[in-house]
């Protein structure tokens, strides 16, 4: 996460990072000290400020509202930019991060930077793994995963300039794990909302299985709580589209995650986590630390310089 | 790395923490939240201040000196105990540190947590592998790899209380990266006196090969430089026994390593890294932001709890 300095011109420095990014994930750049960049990619984002310098009716040029149990240091919230890099070869990323740093030299101070890691995949479909969060449960089964659902939720379709591109939201938060691990299986799963070594939601049927929200046990509880955070962040209960999300466990600045998610609508994320706010019985084992939004620009090449659409 | 309140009685708190780290190690303990343990390990080091409690003639008892090119924060310097946890899955590092921290409670303050990546690993011989570090330079070739070398430089014989332990010396380190990737190849190559692609030293053979530090060119220049961090920190240049040495990249709070080095014999690495002070091309890379040693005691079981040999 990065501030730029003031009068910085953000189309060329977005096209020069673009740029690199393009030698660094082609692996022909020299900064990678001889590395196989392997499945590198880089992710570039835009904060709020910069959005509304263009056109403050534009996706992204809203700052997120504050949540409960946030303690976020000022630090800690918001920022122009947003440099995410993901690689497989855990000792690319930070030859990545310096490489655009330094690309990007005096323009730009550093705001905070975050490593995380994905725990390994449990196949939930044919297409589809997802892996293990830091509470043991599996992570991100629900989600755009079909294209239809993809250009219904996660791609921004217009105005012109930032058709193609998506709106990221990042949270960091610790979780309390001594806390969650007194609880015994079956209350962590009432937690989730779903079991603890399968992902199948309360409600049966397989892991990859829509929850049945209205299925009860024969005294007439349901199956799935009513504060299950599976429940009470179900879209359709929300009333909003999906959210791609992808959570990487972190182990500073103390156990927890650093959660993103890419929706086309910020309501997506800023309703759901209204409604956890209100009695999501997974909220209490989290606390907010980092926090900020990002408009995400559409895809770039060597003719069509990252940032051109917005940043003429 | 974590130090301990005034009063606490470091035997008790050492085999708890010895008989947490059997049932994690097991897969027995339900704070790894049904998260199998894998190839969890986990090394408990004692620090300087708690050895000399015992008798400051032991080994580890004597603070690590400080060093040029160093930039460190108080509370980055030294520390009671060492819980150093390594594992092929990501996610169970922090969910084993929370444990750990967890079962030690208000007995222990956290004094600096550093998580850590290593490379792909690289074929040396038969019986070694050895991964690339940030410098994209493969590392960890030079060893006790052998029994007998393990024997005679790593493991401490005596005295009993101590015998079959080690000393550790963790150093965290900002690597100037950006620098580094102006140098040529050949420049970044006499840094280290190895090649980059395949780590055979500059004076020929393999990468297994012993370093010929005689060879000169036909115009007679050394083949291997006079600074170069192969000649400089060889143990027969240096005088002292062999270190084992593990890299770990990290990404924060920069792009930089976290070096640890275990060695039966603190002049190992003290008079190794006195000597790199006197001229060695790779320092210069380098700032050194945290640095400390430890004994690791013996290994323990269920009849010989961790630290039973020293406070009884």
């Amino acid at each position: 996460m990065t501030d730029l300095d003031d009068g910085v011109a953000v189309g060329p420095l977005l096209a020069e990072l673009g740029q690199a990014v393009l030698t660094l994930t082609a692996g022909t750049d020299a900064r990678l000290l001889g590395l196989p960049p392997g499945d590198l990619t880089v992710t570039i984002g835009v904060g709020p400020r910069l959005v509304r310098m263009v056109d403050p009716s534009l996706p992204g040029a809203a700052d997120l509202p504050q949540f409960s149990r946030e303690q976020i240091a000022p630090q800690a919230r918001g920022g122009d930019l947003l440099i995410q890099i993901c690689a497989g070869d855990a000792l690319v990323v930070p030859i990545v991060a310096a490489a655009l740093l330094d690309q990007a030299g005096d323009r730009v101070r550093e705001r905070w930077r975050q490593s995380g890691r994905r725990g390994s995949n449990v196949p939930v479909d044919q297409s589809l793994t997802a892996p293990r969060n830091p509470l043991g449960f599996i992570d991100g089964i629900v989600g755009p995963h079909t294209t239809a659902q993809e250009q219904r939720d996660l791609w921004l379709a217009g105005p012109a300039p930032v058709a193609g591109g998506t709106i990221a939201v990042l949270r960091r938060m610790e979780l309390d794990l001594p806390r969650f691990a007194t609880l015994s299986v079956a209350d962590q799963e009432a937690v989730f909302g779903r079991r603890r070594d399968t992902g199948i939601p309360l409600s049966g049927g397989t892991i990859a299985s829509d929850p049945d929200l209205g299925a009860k046990t024969p005294d007439g509880r349901y199956l799935i709580p009513a504060d299950a955070h599976l429940r009470r962040a179900h879209s359709s209960v929300v009333g909003v589209g999906l959210m791609l999300r992808r959570s990487y466990g972190i182990d500073e600045p103390a156990a927890g995650l650093l959660f993103i998610s890419f929706q086309n609508d910020i309501r997506t994320f800023t309703n759901t986590l209204t409604r956890m706010d209100n009695g999501d019985a997974l909220l209490p084992f989290t606390t907010t630390t980092a926090s900020a939004s990002f408009l995400i620009l559409p895809g770039f090449d060597q003719q069509h310089p990252l940032g051109a659409t917005l940043f003429h």
